[in-house]
C-alpha cells in the first residue's frame, strides 16, 4: 500500500500526539511540528506510509531529545500486567487455547491502554473477544501451526504484548519453538526488549530485536541477524497495523492479527474502521 | 485568536477537501498538496489561522489553475434559493422577523448545503432555528439595530447568503441602510459578487466587495473603498467563524453570527464543538 492523500494530516496528528507526550513546552510543540513539514515533503509516496512516519517519528525523538513515549509504554505494560491473571484464566479454562490466545491478542491490538481505567477495561477486552472477526482465517492458522515447530512473532506496541504473551504460551504449551522480534529502538508505543523484559516475555520465550527503529518492519531497515530469523522461521505471526502495511505482499507465510485503524487502510481491505482480522497473507 | 497546534491538520484536511474538488487527479492532489507544506511552515503562528489559510488556498488555485469551489458554489446557491419561499413565510409570519432572520442567518452558517437534499435540509434548517444559541446577544443586537441607520453586512458562504438575504430583508423593512460585503475574489466557498448576483442579493441592498481573496476579513488587505465603508458603518454584522477569527478583538461595534465550527476555536470560546452564537464585540 501506498501513501494516500489522506495520510497527510494523519502523519501531522499523529506528531502532534508524540509532541503532546514529549513537552509541555506548546512553543517548542509548534516549532518541532514545523520542522515535521519537510518530512512530510519529502516521503515517497510510491511506499507504504510507515516509511514517512518512521522519518518523522525520527525527527521528533531528535528535535525533543528525548523518546515521548517512555514513561506511558510502562504504565500501559503496568495496566496490561494487572489483567493478565484474569486473562491467564480466561485461555486456562477455553476448549481451544490457540483460538482463545489469538482472539486476545487481537483483543490486545484493539484495546487503547491510554484511555482506559481497571475498571472498565475488562468491558473493552469482552467486546473485543466476542465482536466477530471481519476476516477470519482461523481454521487455516490452526492448520499451518499443527505443522511448524519454528514460529518468529512480531509484536506491535507496549501493552499489547502482555495479550500477545497469552498466544505465545499457547504456542510454546503446543511444543512450538516461538521467538519474539521487539524494535531495535523506540519508536512511537512499539514494544523494545526494555517491554518485553518488564512483562517477563523473556521467561516464556526467546526475545530478539529487529536491530531498527521503522515503524512496522521495513525489511531492508533490519538487522542481519532478524532477517535470518525471518527467513528462516517457517511461519511468521505479526502483529498491528504497522506490520501488515509494510509485510503485506511480502514471500512468505505470514498470519495477520490486528485491528484496522484508519480508513486509509480499512478502504483498501474493504472493510469498515475498526474491522479485527485474523488474516493469512 | 492564534494559529494553535491543531490547526495543523485542519489545514491539510481543508486543503485535500479543496483538491478533491479541483481535480479527479490523484498525482496531482497529492504534488498540490505536498506544495502546500512550506506554506504551512511559513505560516506566522501570532497570526489567527486565516491568514494561513489565504496563503494555502491561492496556492491552491493557482497550482489548480481554478477555483475548485465554482460549481459547488453555485449548486448551494441554488438548493438555498429553492428553500427561499418557505424560509420567507417563516420570517413573515414571526412575532419579531428581525429575531427570526438572525436565527435564520445563524441556521445558514449551520447547515452543510453539500450534504443536504431538499428533503431533509427542512428538518436541519428546523434543528438550528429551534436549539439554544450558545451565546446569545439578541437583546443588545436589537437594541443597537433599533438605533442606528447604515449597516455593514459581512456575508461568509455561497447558499448561506439566501439565509442572511432574510435577515437583510428584515433590516431593510426596518428602514436600515444594509450595505453587503463580498470577496473580493474566489475563496473557499466564500461569497463573491458573482453569488450575491446568482440569488438576487442586490435586488434588496447595495453589494460591495472587499477587495480581498482572504479568509475572514484581514482589514489591512482589504480595498480603500471596503475600509472606507467598514470605517462609516455604525454597525457591522459578522457571518462566519473565519471572520470572527479576524475581526475580534476590533475596536468596532461588531455582532458575530456563527456556528463554532472547530475545536480550537470552541475551546477559546469555552464552548462545545457546533454551538450557535450571536455575539457582541
Amino acid at each position: 500500500m501506498k501513501v494516500h492523500l489522506d495520510c497527510f494530516p494523519c502523519f501531522l496528528r499523529q506528531s502532534i500526539i508524540s509532541l503532546r507526550l514529549g513537552t509541555k513546552d506548546e512553543a517548542l510543540q509548534k516549532r518541532i511540528l514545523k520542522n515535521i513539514l519537510p518530512e512530510i515533503q519529502n516521503a515517497d509516496l510510491s511506499r507504504p506510509p510507515a516509511y514517512a512516519t518512521t522519518f518523522i517519528h525520527r525527527k521528533i525523538r531528535q528535535l525533543l531529545g528525548r523518546d515521548p513515549f517512555k514513561e506511558i509504554k510502562s504504565e500501559y505494560n503496568k495496566v496490561a500486567l494487572g489483567l493478565y491473571p484474569s486473562l491467564k484464566s480466561i485461555v486456562e479454562k477455553s476448549p481451544d487455547p490457540l483460538w482463545t490466545g489469538a482472539r486476545l491478542a487481537i483483543a490486545g491490538n484493539v484495546i487503547d491502554f491510554g484511555i482506559f481505567t481497571s475498571i472498565d477495561i475488562e468491558g473493552a477486552i469482552n467486546r473485543a473477544l466476542n465482536n466477530p472477526l471481519a476476516v477470519n482465517d482461523y481454521s487455516t492458522f490452526k492448520d499451518v501451526v499443527s505443522k511448524v515447530s519454528r514460529i518468529l512473532y512480531l509484536v506491535d506496541n507496549a501493552g499489547e504484548i502482555v495479550f500477545d504473551r497469552l498466544l505465545i504460551e499457547a504456542l510454546v504449551s503446543a511444543g512450538k519453538k516461538v521467538i519474539v522480534a521487539v524494535k531495535g529502538s523506540p519508536v512511537i508505543n512499539d514494544a523494545t526488549a526494555e517491554d518485553a523484559l518488564e512483562i517477563g516475555l523473556s521467561e516464556v520465550c526467546e526475545i530478539i530485536d529487529n536491530g531498527s527503529d521503522a515503524v512496522g518492519t521495513i525489511l531492508k531497515w533490519t538487522s542481519s541477524p532478524f532477517q535470518e530469523a525471518f527467513r528462516e522461521s517457517q511461519l511468521v505471526i505479526s502483529k498491528g497495523q504497522g506490520n501488515f502495511e509494510t509485510l503485506t505482499g511480502c514471500e512468505k507465510k505470514i498470519f495477520f492479527l490486528f485491528q484496522s485503524k484508519c480508513d486509509v487502510v480499512s478502504k483498501e481491505l474493504g472493510l469498515s474502521i475498526g474491522s479485527m482480522l485474523l488474516k493469512k497473507s
